[in-house]
């Protein structure tokens, strides 16, 4: 992983808003004006950052992206949104960009005012930071309660030449993405239409960060940027060629890892799991209840636990409103059938190979209700003291 | 309270489903046969006796309820129905009542097999059991995870009779009610049609156990049983008499203090907080806001850290779906104003004034979310480390 995307440079700095001096102001720039596209939380409080990010991402078309971590200037009113629209003119001011062209994002405490006059100050400084090299400084300055950053790195082939899709998220806590997604950015040298990257990268989101669940909450700050300088490649990568399906395949490899980091770094948590819903009368029954089963806290306290219980797993199904014949039911923990037909059949010995494979980083569950064609996941993580530790001692 | 109800007996005894040799073994029995009525979980997923008592309850008629705490016959397959069925059976004929008449509930761990023997050879003693004055040992018999006992008891007149509306009710964990409710129990010796107490019950538990949640999970077994023996008066209440209306409030009032001892005994809970919604555009609205700031762990665990962390109880409601603005919303914790018009408003002042409000075992939250007319609540509790420590380990 290399890091680097033609026609992109990155910085990440110190701008005063964590107080322990950890960086915390992004910057992403394109030589050149990009085609541009985003997602944004439907949750109806909206944070300023999100609001001004969509309505400039509109013409499809952004050069610099400013991100700080630490404060996510949600519900923070009228001075809130007057200090994004200032600290979006001041980089531009600095880049030598119109102001039409940055776009703000913010990830952090709610409710708090941005220390604007700190973040001005830095400014200059983050744009002298500026590197082809500095991705892995941005990724550091947009992190909250992460444990560490996350980069994902996939190339395509467009012709003869190699495109690079970077992508760099943040996320731990507040993970329950609705058609949108926590912070995440994604930087491509591949040429592409507006109308295109935004279809691909809607199609991507949908099977990646709309199937993780930390807690249930979805932020007031899910964006995802996608920003394509084009500088690669001379035509533009149309959707339904070989290229195209590359590309989604690309893009689609990136927000899968950042995904499944953020989910792995939900806080606290020690396992990542994958829920696995087959044989459900259609898909959408099936992603709904591999949602309810990787939202339940009984469920997730009991991958806490390395317990394999899967009464838990399936009164969580049963509540997620789908149909389906609970004699009809069979589960599987990695491979240890634990479920079968509406019966028990665990014995002392698979419970032990159930729970074992419980004790790993990263396992999966499947549950096959019925013999429809519905096929569905949701990645899930376990839920512990640290979770708790974390969210009942956040703001003090 | 008397914990009486003429025309009823009680009795508690241990069975063998526990292993520490606690109470686990309930009977609630009627001298005559009585008009009955229940609400049952609305998970997909229903335990052996919920199935069995819906059935019999059809006739409206009903004269003992057989109970078992520490195991919840749910995913048991047919052995779980035959064994449901035979201990129904087993104390008809002890009891020497149609088995018909008997309906059984169980309560506790899902998966694992009722222990048929044990109980079949305890019937006996619990018939022997049986008092007019056992509500209190039948009361211990129910509870798994409770730190006690739940029974609350209201009187009503209906002419110049005083009749008793006695409710007896378990619960800790897995609380999300829907439609139902988890095992509660109700007599009463007032008279009533079916019908009366049917619709009277339903309407009853929307408003009180239908408004609670510790952790959005619904249970299998989720189970409201109402017995009237009618040995108090002669004629049949109606339900828009004044009697009618004061039976609604008597069994309202037993209903709401149960509901509550069940949420302030959420597993580990030590606040019971009531989420209190206005000005929504309409109840169903309300409800809904309400409801998902009650389920949100961000919010409970801030509960749990008495930090009046107004920003995440916004955010909830901001991803409920219901419609509002959010620069219209207000919140008070107890009375101190947390957030004006969209604005926060907290000095360090207020802040230490609502962090002490949330201190206390009970308070309210209220939030305005604009000027309808719409209204609802929500009973929630905190979540902390002991809900953990109970769910990662429940089974070993």
């Amino acid at each position: 992983m290399s890091g680097r995307v033609k026609g992109f440079r990155f910085a990440g700095v110190h701008g005063g808003v964590k107080v322990d001096g950890a960086l915390d102001l992004g910057l992403v720039v394109a030589d050149e004006p990009a085609v541009a596209s985003g997602l944004f939380t439907k949750n109806r409080v909206r944070a300023a950052p999100v609001v001004i990010s969509e309505r400039r991402l509109k013409k499809g078309i952004c050069q610099a992206i400013l991100v700080n971590s630490g404060n996510a200037n949600a519900c923070t009113g009228k001075q809130g949104r007057q200090t994004a629209l200032a600290l979006s003119r001041g980089a531009a001011v600095c880049l030598r960009v119109p102001t039409s062209l940055v776009v703000p994002a913010s990830t952090g405490v709610i409710g708090e005012q941005l220390p604007r006059e700190g973040i001005e100050a830095a400014i200059p400084e983050l744009v002298s930071d500026l590197s082809e090299a500095g991705a892995a400084r941005f990724a550091r300055a947009i992190l909250t309660t992460d444990r560490g950053p996350k980069v994902a790195q996939a190339e395509l082939r467009v012709g003869r030449t190699t495109c690079q899709v970077l992508g760099i998220a943040k996320g731990a806590g507040m993970i329950h993405p609705n058609m949108a997604t926590t912070l995440a950015f994604v930087t491509t040298d591949a040429r592409l239409r507006r109308a295109t990257l935004s279809r691909v990268l809607r199609r991507a989101t949908e099977g990646t960060f709309n199937r993780t669940t930390v807690d249930g909450d979805t932020s007031t700050n899910d964006s995802i940027y996608a920003l394509a300088s084009g500088v690669a490649t001379n035509r533009a990568i149309e959707e339904k060629s070989p290229a195209g399906r590359r590309f989604v395949g690309a893009l689609t490899e990136v927000l899968e890892t950042l995904a499944t980091k953020i989910v792995a770094d939900g806080e606290g948590a020690q396992h990542l799991v994958r829920i696995e819903v087959r044989g459900a009368r259609t898909d959408a029954d099936a992603v709904q209840i591999a949602r309810t089963i990787a939202g339940s806290l009984l469920v997730k306290t009991a991958l806490h636990g390395c317990d394999p219980n899967w009464g838990r797993i399936l009164a969580a199904a049963g509540r997620s409103g789908a149909r389906f014949n609970p004699d009809h039911v069979s589960m599987r923990i990695g491979d240890v059938p634990i479920y079968r037909r509406g019966t028990p059949i665990m014995t002392p010995k698979t419970e032990a190979r159930a729970a074992a494979t419980m004790k790993r980083p990263e396992y999966g569950i499947s549950v096959m209700v019925g013999r429809g064609r519905g096929l569905g996941h949701y990645w899930t993580c376990d839920l512990g003291h640290e979770y708790v530790r974390i969210n009942a001692d956040y703001r003090t």
